[in-house]
């Protein structure tokens, strides 16, 4: 399994990844999932992967020099020269397209679905920053204010933080923080999600970062983060007050007076009808 | 979709269930997933569902008639006089399979998978209380000391505070509490789960409860719990500092020393190589 997510914000853009992969539960490995494209000045561009291994690794192994035809010059696109990330992402969609004609029919015979997905994002000098989910088939959809980030692989535990404090006004560290959290979360519930991680923070409108860490275990600001996180969570917990059955004795009522309560039915012998 | 959860305590039980099913998300009713059986004094008995409806309607209808032959004198077993929770579990999973018998081709016929889970727990006069999640083959498994609790339906998003809170030791009002964040983290996250709940909390040896309340979202315990968790929350995710990336001004810098650190490899031209 995979976890990544990336977020975009007005200050710029964040990507996450783990880097664990599991053929079964009793093969697995480490493969770094992010891979940064990088001409300073002109494009940065971050590529994230989930899903079956040999499909990501051949679509990022031929996205480098795959291209295609400019609808008006004739003249090939590619990623590097690529006047959007519009058309950057259709290159990636053609990249898996590419994959697909060569493999896919052949994983069919051995049962094996053809699935990867990925996020793409960056910018391309003359336009804004841009992000993208890009699906199995090489189509894609692109983050709004509205749903700022996106994620792949196992994206469950990690969701809820994401959906409460992510926002397009949130500050570039804020939103790392938050994808760490979630990421947190997701490996505690998750063993096929793991270290180390990859983290990019992209600044809008510099076309470079040296903002690239890979955390693993002993990164002093993850631990801090990953165990406060735990014992603050559960000092909340704590905090809220337990339910009180009696709704004499409070303001606040687990059970309602019986006019308002639907009840349960119980059943009591054999014969009782359900409804 | 479902979410319920069951717990078990040395305290005594907790179950938990919400009432939304769906057939498609454009069909979206309300069906209770929670039975009590309740012979005061005798047994007290909880079952609660997840998967196909019309499988689980099935299985509760037959479950009150259904019975196994005792393997010694030959009488007829059923929940109401089993002398054990694993015999009347033994009758659910017997209630299962004669549904199966009776559904499962017609259904493979229309690609419909025979899908149902089950927690039934409870305790039978002369011994202790038990908890178990049932299969769709009728097959089940007992709830321990190590894994006290179970969840059937959407489970992820409510799994991480279970984990973080729940031993045997916990008192009982504080695992009713834990088991209503967890389903309103999880209603938080997916719209296929939903009100109203129903919730049940059985006293060790008390062979009958009344604490059985439905929850709706007009409840005052249920409404300041939702509020305080998510304000809480977020207070909690704010207290931790943010990331700073440059290590000479920080105990805890994200970003290692460069010895420590095992770089991101950047691309930066289409010949170079990945690895």
């Amino acid at each position: 399994m995979t976890y990544c997510t990336a977020i975009k914000l007005n200050a710029g853009l964040v990507f996450l990844s783990d880097s664990r992969t599991n053929a079964g539960l009793d093969y697995i490995s480490t493969f770094r999932k992010m891979i940064v494209y990088e001409k300073p000045g002109d494009r940065f561009m971050v590529l994230l992967t989930a899903g079956n291994l040999s499909i990501s690794q051949s679509v990022r192994e031929i996205l480098q020099i795959e291209h295609l035809k400019d609808s008006e010059t004739g003249e090939p696109i590619t990623i590097w020269n690529a006047k959007s990330m519009f058309d950057a992402a259709r290159v990636l969609g053609s990249a898996i397209r590419r994959v697909y004609d060569r493999d896919a029919s052949a994983l069919k015979n051995a049962d094996v679905d053809f699935n990867v997905s990925l996020i793409f994002g960056g910018q391309v000098r003359g336009e804004g920053m841009r992000l993208f989910q890009v699906y199995s088939a090489g189509n894609f959809i692109e983050a709004t204010g509205e749903t700022p980030y996106f994620q792949v692989g196992e994206s469950k535990y990690g969701k809820p933080v994401l959906d409460r404090v992510i926002t397009p006004e949130t500050p570039l560290a804020e939103a790392a923080k938050c994808a760490l959290v979630s990421m947190d979360s997701t490996m505690k519930s998750n063993l096929s999600v793991g270290m180390p991680l990859d983290l990019v923070v992209y600044e809008v409108d510099s076309f470079q970062s040296d903002k690239v860490v890979c955390i693993d275990s002993s990164n002093p600001y993850y631990t801090m983060l990953h165990n406060s996180w735990g014992q603050k969570l559960r000092e909340v917990f704590d905090s809220i007050e337990d339910p009180v059955w009696d709704d004499a004795h409070t303001d606040i009522p687990l059970k309602m007076p019986a006019s308002r309560n639907q009840p349960l039915k119980k059943i009591s012998n054999p014969r009782e009808k359900l409804i």
